[in-house]
């Protein structure tokens, strides 16, 4: 029998898009210049975002992308209601996250076992326990906590995650002190069913306001997905400006989700974003000049197109 | 107050997709030689498509890109179980049409006073009473019609279009004895609450077999569309294999939404679609090869990045 989406929830009033183009984003695509960073994350500034991911303490060797984050955060024009995230795999990272006066920081876990041992080497158990102290320095200096949950409907090397797998792990983050877990659909290969029986699964023991959806457009279906999740009362969307990041796991394809074609269909469907997608969009075509690339959004091609009728 | 998706019909078990990137989508692009457009018509009829839009039979200097749909319908190498269909705006067109051996043919309307003046210099209802003769010589002739309906939802120059406006010229097309109604949300301004408000007029008055959706890309929204129309009981998409088409009114843009795309959002929702999506993704490789472009499809992309690991 073919499933409904669950309607039972009212669409959120307003969201927060939490914009990660500046990391998640560039640590996909050829390496820029501090300053080019710092122009972009000042631009998005200016776009009416609370939330920005400008950097991340990781290996310089092997991710060369994100090696100037301390530079680039220390450089950045901040404006006091925005809060500006860094990602930290460790003690090291999260004390350079101090340093570059990251107002949050976040970790990150896989969903699956197989995506676990692939991309950091260890279980996921294993990979929690490595993050107990980065939880404890975080509290010790008041710090908010973000966690990155990967692989949430499937896994490359596992095939479906079972929706339960991805709650319990859900819940040890936020038991760890994580305020908010992001659901990655890492692969991009989620439909709208499974984001449902996915989010049926964590809402009934995790309030929505915990938890975010981070979705890839690798097959072309994040925004029905954001849609259906919308429909279930998430109000959290990770986004990335221009859909910046590509797809790591597929060269060549898309991956992150345009910031620019969520605001649109969020502002379409009466739903507060607090966004100028005008801003936005300028932003996106300014870091696309200087990575040589085109937007993968086609609201902010759409807007291009129409600019110069 | 944020309205919910109406999702009192079940999503279909199966779903027609009515191909129109030979038509429709080529027709919006640069001009191709015959052979090109004759290999991409019989590829396509080998992807288990049962409609095919196969030429129109328009003005050649108007449309100089299907100026050789006779010679092109002629060539195709059939299947017994396709419908082959041309666009045909008047007698000589038509008479064209059964020359070619069309299965089917094709008339249009705008749903907007504004667009029907620009677009083909008349109103509505003129537009309606040049059709009749068309209507009389099918029904001689024991040929199937479909109605277009262009600006379902916006138009460029009238604004929002009213629902209501909608359901009067679908019946009008009914009445005139037009099997199926496809209703083109032209500009792709649409999302999925105007599509779920337009539908539920339409769906009040007329049975949901005799209507089809056919949405544009153009800001992203196609595929929460469509979502949203399956969940409304549609069983009719009208969708171009790798986007073939752009946008005439925003050069540059995504038009026609890619049936690759469609056909693996209702496949991972266990909607039969009777399609190979393998077959479609390489006659869309194959023409974009010839018009020197890549295919405007997240899905086709993926997977060819899928088949270079």
């Amino acid at each position: 029998m073919i499933k409904r989406p669950d309607t039972s929830c009212d669409f959120p009033k307003s969201v927060c898009i939490y914009e990660v183009g500046a990391r998640d984003g560039l640590q996909n695509e050829t390496c820029l210049p501090s300053q080019s960073k710092i122009n972009f994350i000042n631009l998005l500034s200016q776009s009416g975002l609370s939330h920005i991911e400008a950097g991340a303490f990781v290996s310089a060797k092997r991710v060369p992308q994100m090696a100037d984050s301390l530079n680039v955060m220390r450089a950045i024009k901040r404006q006091d209601n925005i809060t500006y995230s860094a990602l930290t795999p460790n003690i090291q990272g999260f004390e350079m996250a101090l340093s570059a006066r990251a107002d949050e920081v976040a970790i990150f876990a896989s969903a699956s076992e197989g995506f676990s041992q692939h991309n950091i080497n260890c279980s996921i158990s294993e990979s929690l326990k490595r993050f107990e102290p980065v939880m404890a320095l975080a509290q010790l200096h008041g710090i908010p906590v973000r966690g990155y949950l990967s692989c949430v409907i499937d896994c490359p090397y596992d095939g479906p995650t079972p929706a339960n797998q991805v709650l319990q792990i859900t819940e040890q983050l936020i038991g760890m002190g994580c305020y908010e877990v992001s659901l990655g659909d890492t692969i991009g290969t989620g439909t709208p069913f499974k984001v449902a029986n996915l989010l049926d699964t964590i809402n009934s023991q995790i309030p929505s306001r915990k938890i975010a959806v981070h979705f890839h457009n690798t097959w072309g279906q994040a925004l029905p997905n954001i849609y259906q999740a919308l429909s279930m009362g998430i109000d959290t969307i990770d986004a990335s400006v221009a859909g910046l990041g590509g797809c790591p796991y597929a060269p060549g394809a898309s991956g992150n989700v345009a910031t620019e074609d969520v605001v649109y269909l969020c502002h379409q469907l009466g739903i507060e974003t607090g966004l100028n997608l005008d801003v936005l969009a300028a932003a996106g075509w300014m870091i696309c000049q200087q990575l040589n690339i085109s937007p993968r959004s086609n609201v902010s091609i759409a807007m291009k197109a129409r600019q110069l009728q």
